[in-house]
């Protein structure tokens, strides 16, 4: 946790995990592609709604993390929803490059990443 | 936890958090539009892929929960993937009824949802 400039109102919607945070779940605003799962804090949501900059918590570093900021892979924030419990937050965002640390598109597109399909009608 | 089926070959790609879950985002495989974002244990996954019906794991209620089966609202599994680091299942549906347990079409519908929105070219 960071302190936090988030709106107390949206503040109130959150439901937060015992360490403070909610999910993000970023999707590509064209396509609607599901890009990545992270972690927001109170503050990187706020920085998110401010900055309109995707920005998260990272859990194994401690710290924010700005989309991009290392990389310029960054994600210009579009619209920003959250869920009906208040645990997960909904990005779309304007992807630049590939969104993965990987290099792959999404987080989900590795050949080995797929589990099972069904190609049928 | 529960005991588990699960293929052992897609078990070692998982990266379970504390409780050993691993966080599932549910898309609808006409629209892609993210329907919900839910948990999975080892065992959810493995009846996910064997029968097809999304199942989660219920952390209030401590167990598995096969999506509509009290609510008829159920989700045909067309495909599933997992992301670069292990932590979260992507899984594609065909959604029968609302996916939120509020009636919304997904668990981001809600007017009062909406956090940030931008509807500039």
């Amino acid at each position: 946790m960071t302190t936090s400039g988030l709106d107390p109102a949206i503040g109130s919607l959150l439901r937060r995990n015992a360490d403070g945070l909610v999910a993000a779940v970023t999707v590509d605003h064209h396509t609607s592609d599901v890009l990545m799962m992270a972690w927001m804090d109170d503050e990187a949501l706020h920085r998110t709604l401010v900055t309109r900059r995707a920005t998260y918590y990272s859990r194994s570093r401690g710290e924010l993390w700005v989309k991009g900021e290392t990389s310029g892979h960054t994600q210009a924030v579009r619209e920003v929803r959250i869920d009906c419990d208040g645990d997960t937050v909904l990005v779309r965002v304007e992807q630049t490059g590939p969104a993965c640390h990987t290099g792959e598109r999404t987080c989900f597109d590795g050949a080995d990443r797929l589990l099972l399909t069904d190609d049928g009608p």
